[in-house]
């Protein structure tokens, strides 16, 4: 980016061959992953210049990363933040030390200078007669970050002569306050966070309904940094979008959020997920895709994720005792047993696929618009289940009965279908 | 303070009552309230405006004080926090509505126009051809916020055109991570505050020592603004002086805090109180101050605070037994019951009273000095019952037996002292 930095890395390699310790130079293209990245320079060098780093500090099994920082690049950083509207994850500005980083799990990034301004470290330099490299790009205003320091903090300086100090100060009270936040936010995870990995992060929609405004955006916040660990920062109406959509009434529908992740508002879970990633359907009865089963009455054939279909004859007597009792479990059953041909197929949907649900009394409908009207969610009904008799649909399970299967006055023998899940 | 402001008051005065609204208006000498109090006169000013608008509330029995600040006040208002260093509960700005605030407990202060901006309130007067009365002191510049609001802010926007409303919804932000600190100093205080009223509070120094520092640093802000509701900002260099002070080994020590009050740090205490502020003394045996009781063996004597010194005599083999076990009670002795006088003497300390402790083996001590030396708090230390025979000091409760009491080969007569709390 500049050309007189050979020169300066030959420098630097005097330096460190006359200390007796190791340089390790690598030369990268940064206009050109700018450009495939859509970063600004500035970015895309940073980006290159911390994986070199880290990646060299793997490699030769290093505890951590030390950087440069001052306090001076300290005071830049929270007014950076600010101008750019970061809330307080942006504003404690850096830390001494950092692990996790968004470069690494394991390896910290330490910042042992972060406490030292610019000015103690040139008169450090000049006591002991060092001959520091400057970078002359640091002087260019069209950085914004050199701009900041050019001519924002003089002018700030106007108002108050000790601004950079008190910036300073407010990073290290706002890192503590952060802190507070950080192990609330740790608390309400443990609560409300029902399943993780690096595919996905379920979340009880309830459970962080409940909790106070704030609380909701950080874990939020949290949830999407496990899943993105690179990215920079979330901005404010990523979070409020967020946190509207769980408020949101609508079932089984689905947000584009941010950095390639979607939330996806079910029932009892809010997913975050990345767009291409595939979610469990522990939840539900499902039938590997294709898959034709037979059952016979009485009978039990098992399904995926744990879920059991029982089919058994119960006497009329039985039948109607239980009928007293409301039916409020859909994933139970009772059927005209002599309607059926034995064995009931169980199959997932075809495309097609039309039945006559009990409640329109002989009109019929397609599976398809059934699932989407009783929010069947959408990736699930693919593997969903359905019982057949005669290539006639019998029972949608968790849905609805067939009107012809129905048991009427004249019923005979009746079956008993029932879905658990073990 | 401004020349117009009388025919302003009769163009409101005009305005209310074509309303059939009542004005109450008021007439105070601002300069001379400045110069008395060592405030600024835009201060001074404010001061008396909300103590007026208050006291009319109270009169009126009144649910609010409304105001009319707009969302640019509100970015003027985090721009100055951040210029004069204020933590987070600077930097989240003015509420919509804020109970308690500094001016009532009951009666809230409220801001209806904070998420308005100027301009939008201004179009709206305008297009209903309301005539506002502009205050022109408001473009006076000499004032910090005047200067903030003409000069930094259009300063500040070339960085980013859309700052103004980046630092509002910032303050937004931050008001909610504010309310998640609230709730955890909260729950903090509940643990660590063993006694407060308006004159003082009491914290348990190894709880509060064990909270991380953030919590630390809020909960001692929100001691002194419980004591000290009046006061705008607890600045950082006062937070940092209590929380090292917390931290500092010297037992029964004093810091001069801020607005009057003072920290004492006790074995088991940390007040907080103003330095006029008498503390309780239940913790310690203590007798009123210029009494003297008579004790009898075998007897009983009440003390304040419920502390009760009963004497009774033993027997040889007893007090083997009893020795054998270590005495870690310094509230009771045994001694040589024929080197006494009786009635024993309870009384306070006298100037220049001296006594042979135990340990010195003879050699005499002041009781003043000895005092200091096992570190009886200084509050108590007045109050403090010694027992005397014949003029003699015999015991120090809580510290020494005097040597010549001691139990001896030869002793007879064995009498058992225990001083305990009911």
């Amino acid at each position: 980016m500049r050309p007189e930095s050979s020169t300066e890395a030959e420098q630097v390699r005097n330096i460190v061959d006359r200390l007796g310790y190791k340089l390790i130079l690598a030369k990268m293209d940064v206009k050109a992953f700018a450009e495939s990245q859509k970063l600004s320079q500035e970015e895309a060098a940073r980006i290159l210049r911390y994986r070199f780093l880290f990646q060299q500090a793997k490699l030769k099994d290093a505890q951590a990363v030390a950087v440069g920082h001052t306090a001076d690049d300290q005071v830049e950083t929270v007014l950076m933040h600010l101008l750019r509207g970061a809330g307080l994850s942006g504003l404690k500005g850096m830390s001494y030390r950092s692990l996790t980083n968004e470069w690494s799990q394991e390896i910290a990034l330490v910042r042992p200078l972060l406490g030292f301004w610019r000015d103690e470290i040139m008169d450090y330099v000049a006591k002991r007669n060092f001959q520091p490299i400057l970078d002359a790009s640091n002087q260019d205003t069209q950085f914004f970050r050199n701009k900041l320091r050019h001519d924002l903090i003089p002018y700030l300086e106007n108002y108050n002569p000790k601004l950079r100090q008190l910036i300073w100060r407010t990073a290290e009270i706002l890192k503590e306050d952060y802190n507070i936040i950080d192990n609330t936010i740790t608390s309400a995870w443990q609560i409300c966070i029902l399943d993780e990995n690096e595919r996905y992060i379920a979340i009880d929609p309830q459970c962080l309904k409940g909790q106070p405004l704030g609380v909701q955006r950080n874990l939020l916040r949290r949830a999407i940094f496990k899943l993105r660990p690179g990215i920079r920062d979330v901005d404010f109406n990523t979070i409020n979008r967020a946190v509207q959509f769980l408020g949101s009434p609508s079932k089984n529908s689905q947000l584009d959020l941010t950095a390639g992740l979607r939330l996806l508002l079910e029932e009892k879970k809010l997913w975050l997920t990345s767009w291409e990633a595939a979610l469990p359907n522990q939840d539900w009865p499902q039938l590997d895709l294709g898959t034709e089963l037979g059952l016979h009455i009485p009978g039990k054939v098992n399904l995926a994720n744990g879920w059991q279909l029982i089919a058994k004859n119960v006497s009329n007597a039985k039948f109607q005792k239980r009928q007293a009792i409301t039916n409020d479990d859909p994933f139970q059953v009772w059927i005209d047993f002599d309607c059926l041909r034995l064995p009931i197929q169980i199959r997932t949907r075809q495309s097609g696929d039309r039945f006559q649900p009990f409640g329109l009394k002989g009109h019929s409908k397609k599976i398809s618009d059934l699932m989407v009207d009783l929010k069947i969610p959408q990736r699930a009904r693919a593997g969903w289940p359905l019982l057949c008799s005669d290539e006639q649909i019998v029972w949608v399970p968790g849905i609805q009965l067939a009107y012809p299967y129905r048991i009427k006055d004249k019923t005979i023998n009746i079956t008993h279908l029932k879905l658990k899940r073990g």
